[in-house]
């Protein structure tokens, strides 16, 4: 008798080429390939010539030669927010200075007024749009981070709202607990005190609620010391949760080492990454995500030591960082664009940033962010011709179909 | 008896606001405004409450609260080509030299040779995608050049088929003739006998079969020499038609005073522009189109100079320049990005880049490009609170709804 279960399959992808990512260089090209599916996981994947010649599969679908890739997975976001902030983009270019701007109210305090008033039902409204515009370009994982509420109420708000968009679109959403953004105002000057709460009160309340999983801080002079994000990560080790951190964006504050020692999942943006930074990273395995979108935002000049991690061989990361100040951006195949051509990455570098390495960066290498058997059938099919098109078009999308879990749907960005 | 005609319309806009475009500055903003076509023109722009009490529509849309501006305008593309260049990209981001790059038959040749052995079908199939993309982010019009054939039969295939897809698609084309946009190599080392078949036979040939709208060069050290440039110029001012210029891209080679001479529509790049080109530029009208997204992709670092030109009040335009080599981009919305991050443009100035100050770079200026009475009713509808945001998002694209001088269609991708 016939052993069924490993060639009966729900459905099988021909005609198409595939990048796996799954190679410890190199992009893992299969070309003529063939990938199958079953439960929602990849039950076959290899040269379509080597297909075994007794499989049965439900549905089968044409890739018209294009690239099947892991579903692009990004790995730092805000992106769930109230209002946007491009009457202060405007003034500045107006020759409003930034201090005029911060007197008349604006900055990041403004996004947190407009979250906070927002009802969930409102902030999921205006987050759709920026979602679906992700989703349309083969993202099949978010991360989603909290930081604009800065109460126990407005950070649950977030973080559910965060959690309705994995329950009703096609995405899988990560939730990052970032209470320690910013300081609110009812905080003002103490913000020992705030530590205090979102360390004892708010996070403990969250993680309970399940809202939480992983804990991050912006430890910057503008944000908060490293002895308060170090609270900020035992508090999360207390509660067996994994910490990542907005590390060396504006100052070399030695917080990708703090992260590292914390086993943290990744540090994030690095322009200021110290050579110490880069062995604690790798001596931990920490991610390094890349953030150029707010580099270019910001009209940075200094850029992340890429020679450095890539040399020391550190997981780099390439994200959107989509947030209302700093980086208005909702396109992971632009971020990839600018990891390249601002910071030199190359093509495959960019690539696997959005799916392997971002998938170590949010601790779920396990179950997607390459093409493999047993993985979460995660994909997206693209119109190109080599993988490098991915990286090297500047404001097009060629995906042509994405699939969740084994479920097709057609990336339309709506 | 009551006079129908005036207020008896096709359409008719309302709950929208309307970005005019029409005004000496700001965004000729209309809160609530209200827009009425008539056989394919603008019949009626006004508040909504000045409306007449007697008209007649006979389709009445919702704007959902949303914007209307102009229909965008890319005013300098090279968006008809066969291949792309993904390969030199990650060629060089894996330390390639271009030296080698070009000894391997790289470069914009190998576009040439690509374009070149393209049937017309293959040309048009793979230049719509990227013509699909400016579509969906509410682009009406698109100046597409030659330059890739270098031969008169591979210039008229070119052209014819930018032709085509100004009659396929819901698009109006505008053709520029840049025979003069490198040196073909059955010429090498003759670039004055190809200037005279530029002249003397391409040209006049291509003239006649109604192919070129206006005739373009690339005037620079690496291109062709202002004398040869102005050899360009004289032919065609011969047939009538009219000029505008590459210039001042790499080095300052008085180009932009050179089209300014010809009464030349517009000037192009102009990063090296000195204040004589400025002051040209101003006493003769011609548009400095900025492309950011070249300066962008070669990592430029000297900028146009933007204050200089704003203080002379030469209109400025914003386009994608969308080409294989150094501005693989299919996004106006990202130039217009660009244009304000890099270039410092307001988002205001980068709008009218890309609408009014575009249409006056094509000399279409007196049918397009604003929203007033018997303009064409070129349209884009935006899901945006205000203005501004169509620069500030970065790979968003709010697109609801695009009019083509009448006709609604939807913005899609495809
Ligand atoms: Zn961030
Ligand atoms: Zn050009």
């Amino acid at each position: 008798m016939k052993e069924p279960p490993m060639q009966n399959w729900d459905s099988l992808w021909c005609n198409v080429n595939l990048a796996t990512m799954a190679e410890a260089c190199g992009y893992g090209e299969i070309h003529d390939g063939a990938l199958a599916i079953r439960d929602g996981k990849i039950a076959w994947i290899g040269p379509r010539s080597a297909l075994p010649a007794d499989y049965h599969a439900t549905e089968q679908h044409d890739g018209f030669g294009g690239w099947i890739t892991p579903g692009l997975i990004d790995c730092h976001t805000h992106i769930v927010h109230a209002g946007n902030r491009s009457n202060e983009f405007e003034a500045r270019l107006n020759g409003i200075s930034y201090e005029e701007i911060a007197r008349s109210g604006g900055g990041i305090l403004s996004t947190v007024r407009a979250t906070r008033a927002a009802s969930a039902d409102e902030l999921l409204q205006q987050s759709l749009p920026r979602v679906l515009s992700l989703l349309a370009e083969g993202v099949t994982t978010i991360e989603i981070k909290s930081g604009y509420g800065l109460s126990l109420e407005a950070e649950a708000k977030m973080l559910q709202v965060a959690r309705r968009i994995g329950a009703t679109l096609p995405v899988t959403v990560k939730t990052t607990f970032l209470g320690a953004h910013a300081l609110p105002p009812e905080f003002a000057g103490q913000a020992d005190a705030y530590v205090d709460a979102v360390c004892a009160q708010m996070l403990p309340a969250l993680a309970a609620q399940g809202l939480v999983d992983a804990v991050d801080a912006f430890c910057e002079n503008i944000g908060f010391s490293p002895a308060q994000t170090e609270r900020v990560f035992r508090a999360a080790q207390r509660l067996g949760l994994p910490v990542k951190l907005h590390a060396e964006q504006l100052s070399d504050q030695a917080g990708a080492a703090l992260v590292a020692r914390y086993h943290g999942l990744s540090a994030d943006h690095l322009e200021y990454l110290s050579a110490d930074g880069v062995q604690a990273m790798a001596q931990q395995g920490t991610v390094a995500v890349l953030l150029p979108g707010a580099y270019y935002f910001l009209r940075e000049t200094k850029q992340p030591p890429i020679e450095a991690l890539r040399a020391a061989a550190v997981p780099m990361a390439v994200a959107t960082d989509c947030n209302p100040g700093t980086s208005p951006m909702t396109s992971l195949l632009l971020a990839m664009n600018m990891a390249c051509t601002l910071f030199r990455l190359t093509p495959q570098e960019a690539l696997a940033g959005a799916t392997c390495h971002a998938a170590q960066a949010l601790g779920i290498a396990a179950t997607v962010g390459t093409l493999a058997l047993g993985k979460r059938a995660d994909l997206a099919l693209w119109a190109i011709s080599r993988p490098a098109d991915l990286a090297y078009a500047i404001g097009h999308n060629p995906c042509l179909a994405v699939i969740n879990a084994g479920a097709r749907r057609t990336p339309r960005n709506s």
